[in-house]
């Protein structure tokens, strides 16, 4: 629970590996969480190669730890492996559909966010990327991922910098801001404004508001991080990425 | 690490409540983990009257846990919070898209996760639901979800009953079935072979195949548990979920 509680993202890793065996031991710990009917409809690759890596970075818009981490796993939705095993089986698979992807998808992050709990717990420090889903096509090439298997998401794994450690947790919002009691009651003007009034207050977003030329916090998601022209060109590139691989 | 080695699905439970002080401890703890942007872009919907349990009951296809279970949480991607807090702060949300879905999708499964383990460290067990996304649409009337609310995992959360406490762990594919060393190397017909060969030959899935009538392990799957005609319609009907709830 310790180890739960004062986690943080680690983004610059010591010049340290990761041992292959350890690795192994971690993933093999997190396979033991739930999935759905146990079919483990995921792979995970794991890359160490520096050509492999650098054919990543570009694909995570070239964020610094796909090339410094030691080891950068991929964690797919894979239904290849059990459609392949169900038709040398006399068995008729028929997982190219969208619930198919999405059961296997949380699958493999129940795996992936199981894997940084465990990981963490050695000591290990993990960065996920975000950018997975951005890319999803480009990755599925440079992964040489077959139809039916399409990456979900992607952690960097290393030993942190000695700094990287003492960096202070990031904030989050009260837990009266995500539970809801019994049914969802939605947020009024009110709720809104209290909920989100510590974050607004951190120095650290004034500064960033400020930086940014903006008016508010909400601002740098809505038109810069977060913007409404990515989130749509990203959304046609993941539809696309499913129906390349297969699931649509 | 142990409990993460030792741990298993629990479906039956104590008559005993799960404190709401501990789930919320745990609930914090959870909300530690990574999310994307640090948007937090999810809700939880903790539910413990029968009404709502009841109500919830038939869209989990009956199955018995969530009505004998002292809570039922269902994990949600959000962006309705979010994106009232952009409008009130003069920031023009655009959230209503898939790739919006599957981020915040992708950190209420890790939310969920993370609260699984930190549950099972203080000796509470969970279930995973999977007809969550089956019948996504119906439970989000039940709990009432505004637009751009999508529920994505359901866990039932109590105390063992001590039987539940001592069953065996549950078989898994060999790591290397499911392992990729830099880049992905599809399956031959031999590797298939090698990676299902444990889970055949054991007792239990002999037992099951002859319950059947079916001649492999893997017909169980395709032609009863996982089979091409509920695969599609639970396609159909997660799609008109995501539309129904704006992200389409």
């Amino acid at each position: 629970m310790d180890t739960l509680k004062t986690r943080r993202t680690v983004r610059s890793y010591a010049d340290r590996d990761v041992e292959a065996a350890l690795l192994r031991e971690l993933l093999e710990t997190a396979m033991r969480s739930s999935n759905t009917g146990n079919m483990q409809a995921y792979s995970v690759v794991a890359s160490r190669s520096d050509a492999v890596k650098q054919a990543l970075a570009p694909l995570h818009f070239n964020q610094a730890q796909v090339t410094t981490a030691p080891v950068v796993l991929t964690f797919c939705a894979d239904f290849n492996r059990f459609s392949k095993w169900c038709a040398q089986r006399k068995a008729e698979p028929s997982y190219g559909n969208v619930q198919s992807f999405v059961a296997a998808a949380i699958d493999a992050v129940i795996l992936a966010q199981t894997f940084c709990v465990a990981a963490e717990a050695v000591g290990l420090g993990i960065c996920y990327l975000g950018t997975t889903t951005y890319t999803a096509k480009g990755i599925s090439e440079a992964l040489r991922l077959p139809k039916l298997v399409l990456p979900v998401v992607t952690l960097s794994v290393g030993y942190p910098v000695e700094d990287a450690a003492v960096k202070p947790l990031s904030d989050r919002l009260p837990l009266d801001g995500i539970l809801h009691e019994d049914q969802y009651r939605d947020y009024t003007p009110e709720d809104i404004d209290r909920i989100y009034d510590a974050r607004e207050s951190l120095e650290e977003s004034r500064y960033f508001v400020e930086l940014n030329k903006k008016e508010t916090l909400a601002q740098i998601f809505t038109d810069i991080r977060y913007n409404k022209e990515n989130n749509e060109s990203f959304s046609v590139a993941f539809v696309d990425a499913l129906r390349a691989q297969g699931f649509l």
